[in-house]
């Protein structure tokens, strides 16, 4: 029974996560780390993690570690975007081998990448590999848990789904992308100039669902609305004072004869608890029969979006080639066992 | 472009709702209703559902159907049980057709019919087709549903699930099943002999959960108590005083090192409000992360399994040969377009 072999690229707090769940997994073998910094290679990749030391060297050249390495996927984790994430997943699938990355967009690539994702599909079937994008959402929360959830109805006449979270735990950039500390006037005019940009992955989980259930859109929309503080509240990184912003309401919309058939709801903030919101992620289901579904607190983002990568690597590895998605994939589950045993290897 | 041609075999409740569910989607064909009483025979099927003329004919003979129809796929609801479903299911895939089965032995059956399981996955693989057991439960709320929940942990520890109904609707027969009506002494003496049943099912879903993760169990164990009754409650076909039974709480434990890793939990009775009980599908999952979500009202039985079943036909006939269960198929969906269309057919 042979092992299989995971290369991961990225080594932030992602790629970290990813790194050490595999580690902590039977039947899989991090055969290698590669990262951008040239700084950090020649380092081994159990010290930098915070463990016993490996033998196995972080690397900065993805193209020699796959060819000495041989790894059966890569897991990538750096951008949010396929335009940025495409000609990294280009260099791994040429070389035969097959991919999962965490980019956002990937989770539904051709949504705003149409040719590269055209690219990309074929050049991963050309060399009989798989590429997937996943992450807790986009990839899991607001598309993958809907699907399934729908699985159970013989009609659906909308989804109404919120994912509502606590921003306090994150870092400076977030709060910057979120809008968090900002007045209202700052927050608009960030959005304007793109430097607030709210939740990546509406277009990309709304367009799942529908082509999943065969519901043809007319149109997705999108609104960012900033959430206004009516108390004080502050992290390590912010201070918001009451009328000033907390963060970010994203909504995405998928239209179909001009009525909402789609609704997806991402409010993001910092400690929401404060005005008596409870963090949580809700599905509705309205249809044949009502769904009305809540986990709570929320899956958490950042354990969440680990998982997932790693939990889907068997799948991507036993499932058609060219570029997948989650809809297309068996159920995602957990890894409690011997991966070689649960894949009969 | 052509359209899935289904069989629906038995015409009971959830027969007659997948036949009429198939009648209202697009690009499907019911292209025959087979049934077991003689008198049924020739009659319309459009007219037997209270719909408009079909001009197909209900037969009691699947072999004549099939010969004469050539379905992609039968749709059968007769039994619970494996050995009862084999006979019905062996006769379609020897004629090259799949079949998907609401029996709930078939959501797993090499748990409890390992030989005959295994016969049926050889004659499906000789023959080209597949066979898939499912419904609400097993073969959703109580283990798709569980796994998918699972999909964004790193870790699981254990695993806690509750389905909560309400038998208030239901007939005579599941009265008689669940003890409805009955003393204490009475339930117990029926728990005995058979005549008391509760749910059929957690060994499929344990068994699929604990093999889908990779947790290898040391044994599945099942209790039934009585749900004693404190308050009167009554529906058209049963009466039942304070102190009498007023239906069977089913507990499922998968065991591994001692440790109860997998608990579910079915309390089946009437009027479960009558007490303070919401009905609802709750799933705990102690873990890294841990998820804790619920569904209220539950997903409903009948129209649940209607659902799930026909959901299920795409995957089914897109999938490789030979017995397979919900864990090996792609994230279950409602169909709501042109399933031609869907299907890239």
């Amino acid at each position: 029974m042979e092992n299989i072999r995971v290369i991961v690229q990225g080594l932030g707090a992602m790629g970290s996560g990813m790194a050490k769940m595999l580690l902590d997994k039977e039947g899989f073998d991090l055969v290698g780390v590669v990262v951008r910094r040239p700084k950090m290679a020649g380092k081994d990749i159990g010290e930098v993690l915070g463990r016993e030391q490996l033998g196995v060297k972080i690397s900065n050249d993805i193209t020699t570690e796959i060819k000495e390495q041989k790894p059966d996927l890569v897991l990538q984790a750096s951008t949010s975007f396929t335009k940025d994430a495409f000609p990294k997943i280009k260099e791994v699938i040429e070389q035969g081998v097959n991919v999962i990355s965490i980019a956002e967009e990937m989770a539904y690539p051709h949504v705003r990448e149409t040719e590269l994702a055209k690219q990309m599909d074929e050049i991963a079937k050309d060399n009989g590999v798989t590429v997937l994008g996943t992450g807790v959402n986009p990839g899991f929360v607001l598309d993958t848990l809907i699907l399934t959830l729908t699985g159970g109805c013989i009609d659906v006449d909308s989804i109404k789904a919120s994912r509502v979270n606590d921003l306090s735990p994150f870092g400076e950039s977030v709060m910057k992308t979120q809008g968090v500390g900002t007045t209202v006037e700052q927050f608009n005019k960030g959005l304007k100039e793109g430097s607030i940009v709210g939740h990546v992955g509406f277009p990309e989980s709304i367009n799942m669902v529908a082509d999943a259930l065969g519901l043809e859109l007319d149109s997705v929309e999108e609104t960012r609305e900033p959430i206004i503080s009516e108390t004080y509240r502050e992290t390590e990184h912010v201070k918001v004072e009451p009328g000033m912003v907390a963060g970010c309401n994203h909504i995405g919309k998928g239209i179909k004869d001009g009525k909402e058939v789609i609704v997806l709801e991402h409010p993001q903030q910092i400690h929401p608890h404060k005005e008596g919101i409870d963090t949580g992620d809700y599905i509705t289901i309205n249809g044949t029969p009502g769904v009305n579904m809540s986990i709570s607190p929320e899956i958490p983002g950042g354990v969440g979006t680990i998982a997932t990568a790693v939990n889907m690597i068997p799948h991507v590895i036993e499932a058609s080639s060219g570029v997948v998605s989650m809809k297309d994939l068996p159920i995602p589950r957990a890894i409690m066992g011997d991966i070689r045993k649960i894949m009969g290897r």
